[in-house]
């Protein structure tokens, strides 16, 4: 847990107590490929810190599963909507790899705002963080070229996703064709 | 100020030299119709405590103006993303009737932060409600049908703002045509 003690100390600045109040609310959780983390129905699922693998967000839209969001070692991943309003999930995360998370449920969140208002800190920032993810996406499906989405995919994630996400889900989060993404990153490769 | 300090009081508690400390960073600033409060290009625009009057937040795109979001009296307005990372905002915010607000600039806001740590959940607050903005409004577009829209906005806003926002910016906001709305509102009106 050494670097999710370090990433929460570059955020937020925390003491030994701190720390301390906030590890025994994690549960560490193990899931194999393809395992579902949440499914839509599930009621205010937890906040995921991964220790290691690779897992993404998606929902369901006439049948078909749109990813969008797509995260890997030391990144968060929540249905954040649910998580804050403790209401029903309309998102799955799903394990694109074998994966194992610290979970943290809302309600254990709650209790560390009222233990320690630091915490508050952390949620805001977690709030920021997903409202800018929300809104930047928002923007690069109204305005950009699917080109230009793919360039600001590269630009804004990890290796790891770029390299090990499957063609067909990063296509849907994109909202492009599979077609017209090979096309895109044979493109890319040639330039 | 008694309504917003109300309203501070209901989603945060605060003792009366937080409100001192609050209200002693905001500054009221008047605005007639069609007045811009915020442009693009605006280094970090502040948050707007809404006094009385009715404004919205839009984007260009392709030359054309989409609204994003409408607020009034008692409401708070924002171009968030700019905010938060105190960079230029890419949307505009204009008074659409004669305006009173309260700004709250970025920085006076993270005073507060350093101040008192309570501010930070007022900040977390206010995060989680722009994310949940931004969230539902991009499900409902890509969701629902013209109707739906429009009846998914008249059950989430206030009365002043469905009956007195033009309906050209309803329409942007919906992603329809203006002849589509009307026809929308024609046929609520006979069931």
């Amino acid at each position: 847990m050494q670097k999710l003690k370090q990433k929460l100390n570059e955020l937020i600045g925390i003491t030994d107590a701190e720390w301390t109040a906030f590890s025994q609310k994690l549960q560490e959780q193990i899931f194999k490929t393809k395992e579902l983390l949440v499914r839509e129905g599930s009621v205010s699922p937890p906040l995921f810190f991964i220790k290691s693998g690779l897992l993404r967000t998606y929902h369901l839209h006439d049948g078909k599963e749109i990813s969008t969001y797509f995260a890997c070692d030391n990144q968060l991943i929540s249905s954040f909507s649910s998580f804050i309003t403790q209401t029903r999930s309309i998102e799955y995360i799903e394990a694109i790899e074998d994966t194992i998370v610290y979970a943290l449920s809302s309600q254990a969140l709650n209790e560390l705002y009222k233990e320690a208002p630091k915490f508050e800190k952390l949620g805001r920032i977690l709030a920021e963080q997903n409202y800018l993810c929300v809104f930047d996406r928002t923007l690069v499906m109204q305005t950009k070229t699917g080109k230009e989405k793919y360039l600001d995919f590269m630009a804004n994630n990890e290796q790891k996703i770029i390299q090990r996400v499957p063609l067909r889900m990063i296509a849907t989060f994109l909202g492009i064709v599979s077609e017209s993404l090979s096309r895109i990153r044979k493109e890319i490769s040639i330039t």
